[in-house]
């Protein structure tokens, strides 16, 4: 019996992110935008018992040429706070992980809104905690401009403070309900945060009880230097890029030491990369299966992200014949070479080469249950990860190979949950629940 | 058969507006903040056929004294827009009002949200436009002092136009999801917004469908001359504040008429007073409930609420005894009549007409289900009112009183539906569905 066991999240906004995904045989290309869909969809995720349902957020179309924007399934996607309410009365024991971006809110609304959710969903929350990467968001919220990326990260480490202390506002005893005496809850259990800093100030207190869980759990995606640093100091889980092993390994060994250094537990620090995993009965079906989900992505909206990629025009190249020589420019040397080695290891056409990098250009698993569970040991045994992240090819179908291939496998093979052991998000990622600082110091002396 | 039916909407954050109902044996005093208590009410109210669940919002703990508040069973409740959602997830038919404040909100945040709901919950949800009465609000949201009320009221309408601009985003059969040449939706049929206005600067467009509804329905609930004139000119309900029933009709004149010269027809926007509802097997019996209901009123939070109606220190007074004379002051002349006539019309003393105050001083029906049910038909037959947000005693027993006595009372004299005829609360309040300013001009002109 492994010692550790993989924690698995189901990455679904969007519900799938190959941009040719909903054009795949039967998907349901109107997925991201059903509820009775993504009610299945998460009623299904949590027969298989997964950690949780995690819904990115964008404030904006995605920036992006008219011509691809046009083909994309993103363009019309619920708010994650909207839709996780809905979908937590239709589950019991799955986590639901929203994001919601520092910069374009105000931490009262967003403490009062991921406590509600905790409570109604019993203890099933999370926050995916984030800048906003997108700048044309600036121009849906009063601003001329994105704020700048050290402003975002500096707002965003005093944001956190803030919304916690908001969640800490009343003892988990305040409230006494006495119909005898009259008294609803005890005034001396409560504090007023009175946060006054230089980006926030708030007053407090919530109007919302404590959440089930102390705090919802926090969760962060950012890679940049200013990103691991405010993961390392407050994520409980991070949603990592994945790519190579050896890549992930490195980042998760760093990521790991930032927590410690910072006098925390590396424990309470799940690390969870995104993967897009395929399956076939055998590697060459799957590998077949990628390549005819690849070729469903427009070649008008694949060469535009090729062509960024590598910084040229992409587009004056024969589609049908290998990528020829590339000059080295200033935009963006390390996707230019990933994009080159990319197309000689697997010997792609230019064709091929973009609409692999204009599908998903990023970590994927490809194979059959046992050689996909074969990859997820590796990366769990030699600490590249603490679980992963899954993104479909499409739906339903994808997701059902997933769950009904590779999820039993793992759990023959102990390393994935058969059923599960707690009821809130907290404890599917074996996180302790956080004390209060107004209202637990002696015990957090003793 | 009357020509006319009463439109029930069941206002239910907090689930009783009367501060005493908390305390009555039996009920359930955690009602405001029980997931599966609010489930079950919901599907109580939606069995009966009411048109709609309606939450206030407040954005900081009510202001009054700490004496008071301790007593409060408001101080911790759900954010409507989160809970919402999740019943929407467990009804099919009643329509779902949520409040949100323009003076503390992102008008792009509430189109998305309201959008979102509008979407899940297949056309159920209205919007409930405040411009926030609390000032303690302002703190919690980094600033000083609360905006002044001509100044709230002036960025109300703005972010009215804007949220509506921001619904009209895409054209109703914008979205193609056509697999076959891979184009998920035309992008001739989006409109760009790009609102720069005197308070709000937001370009769109939303990223969300057009909502099934159009637009979700518009709830004002204004009173002041502002609030009035808004009302009419953008609202499709008003949850007006009850009163004698003369000055009850004079509002709906008032306000009608306000509509008419907007050149909007009148009948799309209807008129729902808040109406206390306290049913006994006859009027007696009803008639000590009350005062029952009354007594439950702690004597230190009411004697704070009727010095504050008497602009005096009524605690000085003998809590026993009759009303004194109360020397006119400039605080509250209006609040000051009011009470002291209630005083001498049903003979209170201090302490009775303390009660009677802090436990809900507005508009009530106290009754027998037919007597309320006469009441009732009065108010609609007479114009005062095209049906009531019904506010309960106490939960359950005082929402089950309503709903098995006197709803069927109403379907008896076909006053209110024995079923839904239509699925969207528009449906419900026989309004039409708006048309998209940006994509049906023609079809406007015809």
């Amino acid at each position: 019996m492994p010692t550790r066991q993989l924690h698995l999240g189901a990455f679904m906004r969007p519900v799938t992110i190959h941009t040719g995904g909903w054009r795949w045989p039967g998907a349901w290309a109107d997925a991201n935008f059903s509820f009775p869909r993504l009610k299945h969809l998460i009623q299904r995720l949590e027969a298989a018992k997964f950690d949780a349902f995690f819904m990115a957020d964008h404030l904006a179309l995605l920036n992006m040429p008219i011509e691809a924007l046009r083909r994309s399934h993103t363009v019309t996607s619920f708010d994650p706070l909207t839709l996780l309410p809905a979908l937590a009365a239709v589950t019991e024991r799955i986590g639901l992980i929203a994001t919601a971006s520092t910069t374009y809110n105000d931490p009262y609304h967003v403490a009062r809104k991921f406590a509600s959710l905790d409570h109604i969903s019993n203890g099933r929350a999370g926050w995916n905690l984030v800048t906003t990467a997108n700048p044309d968001a600036a121009l849906n919220f009063g601003q001329d401009a994105h704020m700048a990326h050290g402003e975002r990260y500096k707002r965003a480490r005093e944001f956190y403070d803030v919304v916690t202390g908001l969640w800490d506002s009343f003892a988990d005893d305040a409230f006494l309900r006495d119909q005898e005496s009259g008294i609803f809850w005890d005034s001396a259990r409560m504090h007023v945060l009175d946060h006054k800093g230089p980006e926030l100030s708030v007053r407090g207190p919530l109007n919302v009880a404590r959440p089930v869980q102390g705090w919802p759990v926090i969760v962060q995606a950012g890679a940049s230097e200013a990103g691991r640093q405010i993961g390392a100091e407050t994520a409980e889980m991070i949603f990592a890029a994945g790519g190579p092993i050896a890549d992930a390994r490195a980042f998760y060994a760093d990521v790991k030491s930032r927590a410690a250094a910072a006098g925390r537990d590396p424990e309470q620090l799940k690390i969870l990369p995104g993967c897009l995993v395929v399956v076939g009965e055998s590697i060459e079906e799957a590998r077949a299966k990628r390549a005819r989900l690849d070729a469903l992505v427009h070649y008008e909206s694949a060469i535009g992200s090729l062509s960024s990629l590598l910084g040229v025009d992409a587009s004056r190249f024969d589609p049908d014949g290998p990528l020829p020589d590339i000059p080295e420019t200033e935009s963006s040397k390390s996707g230019r070479e990933r994009a080159i080695r990319l197309a000689e290891r697997e010997g792609l056409t230019v064709r091929q080469l973009a609409q692999r990098i204009g599908g998903y250009a990023g970590a994927a698993m490809v194979g059959t249950p046992a050689s996909i569970a074969d990859e997820m040991e590796e990366w769990l045994e030699t600490r590249a990860c603490d679980g992963f992240n899954i993104m479909f090819p499409h739906v339903p179908e994808g997701l059902e190979d997933f769950v009904t291939g590779v999820v039993p496998e793992l759990q023959r093979r102990g390393l994935f949950r058969t059923e599960y052991t707690g009821t809130t998000l907290r404890d599917h990622l074996r996180l302790k629940r956080p004390q209060n600082r107004f209202f637990e110091q002696a015990r957090a002396a003793e």
